[in-house]
């Protein structure tokens, strides 16, 4: 209830143009450094919720979507995701003794990263498939949910959902506190994501948007059973985004935030709508605590976004400058 | 305020045991009669709610789930969705002369309805595909406003919106009192109910889980758009339920409602979870204030779903005998 009094008193000292340094305990983004884009997000969130101000938004529109691969958690040195598959492939490996002859599988086993991207698509495809598939959607979720509690980051020696920014988690809570909806829209499965959103981001598993593979409705023995099946059905990246979004969410988003040209199309159809619209994007320019990379980045590649952003003066996050804190570890 | 104390009120009777005659005023439920499936779905909120009860259902697992045609509104003599439809071939024949010699439309505009049955499902898909593609979902949306605004039902020269039963309205603000959330997964199109739920149900278009066709993302002199195509992407009845509660809303629901044989693969799902579990069907028996049928109808059929709800003793609601109201512009 303190934490809420605070953001509400956050909001209460925009509205009236209060310093920030005189409503220092009040500071709804602590983890934000003052400059633009803390400036651009506490204006954005003032002017909306003002009601009876020119750029009013009501409740029911007040849509937030975040990408969650280098916007919301770490994507480096590979997706998470990936990490998760790789880990997968060795836990199965003793029931597939083929693998150890066989691509992708034996360069998986090998540790031989380049080995796996040389497989192409429909090598990295045949791993989602052996990793991903041919099990109910229970039985999926909690092989996520051990993986999570146990898996740890080479370089961090955290688990995964401990890399998690504090700076987001800080504005995806300023958002919901101002009655703004907050939902994940990402390329990564969305199954993946859903055992543990709600848990470290507050966003419940129907509030999430990914890319899926097909699922079956079966009755075993009488049993209903709904089996992941090893077909691709929909890939939530790039002009994919505003299409999942209209199709899960049914409204355009007011704020969008992402790190990459995936994310390039979600913000073009977040400011294609009327009124006052929030679009930013994470530079990852902090190789010390985090990761730095852009334009020429395998993973999380920001070009295309960046040059938009830029000319369309859409907020871009200077990691290193914008945020003293990522991690939450970090906070004493 | 009032009302929400009343639901309250009705849950605390509920637990205490009380008669519903000595909390009469407290009746969440008036259009309900005293009977079975009144009883039951008192029952089942009172003890999923109770905590420390061995039945409690945690918040975060309160996921209820409604069809819409024949289960949240009328559906006879044809759905209300084709209704439509019919309408707009109408509103757009005179930019289509061609149309007055060509099957479906040809039937269509000489409301002929055996015609139009008879030109089987590629005439449906024809229909479907001059009505409700071939432009942006914003103003597909528009139109179906204006259409739910101004079409009346030919029987009750009501408005179709109008025709939405009370007791069920009832049943989603009780439930939803007792924090659980209430999702739309219906057969008919996503994009045709999300327009009007939010003021009809209390359902924000993102709870709404439908039948959709492919959407495609475009920018057109600069400006992102998404374009309604002529293809069908998932068709959300039978199996296509479960499955379509897997992908929008990721739970499995403990609360589940429908009316025909296309929801009876949702009960089964909704049953095959662990614990207390609410399964009901609504029965079409009035045919003075509604319509009556069930096995033999062409347009909600109730046949195999019955016979499994009978012999699983799911719940089984008499419109006739069970509820006193069926449409809200019946109540003084």
């Amino acid at each position: 209830m303190l934490r809420r009094g605070f953001l509400v008193l956050g909001t209460a000292a925009g509205l009236l143009g209060g310093s920030a340094s005189a409503f220092a305990q009040a500071d709804p983004l602590p983890s934000w450094n003052d400059g633009a884009p803390k400036k651009a997000i506490l204006d954005f969130v003032s002017r909306t919720t003002a009601s009876g101000g020119a750029d009013f938004v009501p409740v029911d529109q007040r849509i937030a979507t975040f990408d969650n691969d280098g916007t919301l958690w770490t994507e480096q040195p590979i997706y998470f995701q990936f990490a998760f598959a790789i880990d997968r492939v060795k836990a199965l490996a003793p029931q597939h003794p083929e693998w150890k002859d066989r691509e992708p599988f034996k360069s998986v086993l090998a540790n031989d990263i380049p080995g796996i991207v040389a497989s192409g698509e429909k090598g990295l495809l045949e791993i989602v498939a052996a990793t991903h598939t041919g099990m109910t959607v229970e039985e999926f979720s909690r092989i996520v949910s051990e993986w999570t509690a146990t898996a740890r980051h080479p370089r961090f020696n955290r688990l995964y959902i401990d890399l998690v920014y504090q700076p987001m988690l800080e504005l995806m809570t300023f958002l919901r506190a101002n009655q703004f909806k907050t939902f994940i829209v990402s390329g990564g499965g969305i199954e993946f994501m859903r055992p543990w959103t709600e848990k470290v981001y507050g966003i419940p598993p129907e509030q999430v948007v990914g890319s899926s593979g097909v699922v079956k409705f079966e009755l075993r023995d009488g049993k209903p059973m709904l089996i992941k099946e090893p077909k691709v059905e929909f890939i939530d990246d790039g002009p994919g985004k505003p299409v999942g979004i209209n199709r899960f969410i049914g409204r355009r988003p007011v704020f969008a935030f992402g790190n990459s040209d995936g994310d390039q199309q979600m913000l073009e159809y977040t400011a294609g709508g009327d009124g006052l619209r929030f679009m930013g994007l994470v530079h990852h320019t902090d190789a010390v605590r985090e990761y730095a990379y852009d334009r020429q980045s395998h993973i999380g590649k920001l070009d295309k976004a960046w040059d938009e952003a830029v000319r369309r003066k859409w907020t871009v996050v200077d990691m290193k400058a914008d945020w003293n804190t990522i991690y939450p570890f970090e906070r004493k």
